[in-house]
């Protein structure tokens, strides 16, 4: 189960900041893009090829529950899962956790389970996406990319 | 019903396209919030006068559906709506809908119901937040600001 | 001399704040964007129409100098002035003006001299531009889009 | 002389492109912060400590000049150098490079020399930046940080 969330560590940049001393709400939805990106590499996909099939992969649905605000420089994980991949359609799982300072100093990329109690989770939320060609209409990716698309049939953990 | 709605209307600008030719997908988050500062200033609160008073009005929950792209100069409005009010939490609803470019270049502010079928639907989303006090603890708006509190209880259409 | 700066009134969003409880320097990038935007509008000049003609108009240079910093709900001013325009290249220069809150109230839009002195400088800056075609090789304005050539020609201030 | 430039290495995220297909200028901004943060994290300054201090740090001064333009998921090196430290000022200098994609495979912080000829330039920029106090008045670096002037003083290749 642990084995299935993709870890991706960061900062949080000064421009991420606002005025409540603390990471603006909205940076969340671009570390969950960078998270999901990161994921799909690290399973063989690369999202910039998949444009260059034609293929999109835009956000139908999007949700973000805040439990505690990342600070500016705060080393945090961002946590993803596949937890759904269909022809036309791809839903992702996220979790943000505040690492301890020497997750960036090292900077480690090797996957770990979330289960650390040191790991303070941040925040949790969830992309649903459609595949779409250039002209925004459904794509069916196991014709367009049947490779991608057993690559993402195999991801473990799915439901 | 519908003059609940808060109408403030605005222009998408390039900074917030991207490489498929459409405004990301993160930006309806900041759209948002400027919705909901305006329509709070709207019923005379200034949310900067808040802070002010030492409360803090973080997001704890948002979601966010797409259903039509926003692309670069498209004239939008973003309509919003209080949910919910209480003493702890408020809760609000949105509406991005693209609207004829007249309404852009007039640059009229006044409040129109949001049903006129021109008008078409591109997002819907919610946002859930919490009074806070500077300490990140929970505050009571209705103890610090009963002024706020009264105009909040009083906005039109609260569940 | 005064007639030639654009006025676009805006106000400072939150999410544009950083935790020094100012906008963060790197909005006013886009708030020039914005600037010249609507300043070239203001000439009959759509942005949006250029890339449809298979014009666009990269960033060559871009500098700014900040006097003071604005703040969270500020209603401000950017000023635009093209300051030279050529068959392959446009420069603009920039003021953003902390205005009072009435400019904002009445959401006006008449263009006013910037010289009044209740109107605080904020930062001043310039952007050099060239006209590029799709494949990102240099295209001729007066060749491609022979109207719009005229119409930055005939802009009152040119150098 | 090469070995003043601090290099961090970084990938071009979705969120950062624009409607050109390229990373929008704006980003390079932030870029510059990012690395003029690691910069001195690297010379054992950490900014947010800096703020703990009652120090702030806003930029005076900004320029850039764009050579080539960044895509999507380009792994870029942003390469840093301080060129001046006085008690009340900092400058900066920057370049942004193209790097080859197994310089952010394997995730390398080595600092390098950025002579390499494989490493395609993108743009080049400064900042300038003063010491200021929670107050926004000039504060003296020297007397309230004397630990930090010192680090800072110590960079090789000042001017």
């Amino acid at each position: 189960m642990k084995n299935e969330w993709h870890e991706h560590i960061m900062r949080v940049n000064y421009k991420d900041t606002d005025q409540m001393g603390v990471a603006h709400h909205g940076n969340y939805v671009s570390w969950f893009e960078i998270g999901r990106t990161e994921m799909m590499r690290d399973k063989g996909i690369a999202y910039s090829k998949m444009e260059d099939l034609g293929l999109l992969l835009p956000v139908l649905d999007l949700n973000v529950t805040y439990a505690k605000p990342a600070r500016y420089d705060d080393c945090v994980g961002i946590y993803t899962k596949l937890t759904k991949s269909t022809a036309v359609r791809l839903e992702f799982g996220y979790e943000v956790r505040l690492l301890n300072e020497g997750a960036c100093v090292t900077n480690t990329t090797v996957k770990k389970p979330d289960t650390n109690s040191d790991r303070e989770l941040l925040a949790t939320g969830g992309t649903v996406h459609m595949w779409l060609n250039k002209d925004w209409k459904p794509a069916r990716v196991d014709k367009i990319a049947p490779d991608v698309f057993k690559l993402l049939r195999d991801v473990k953990g799915l439901q």
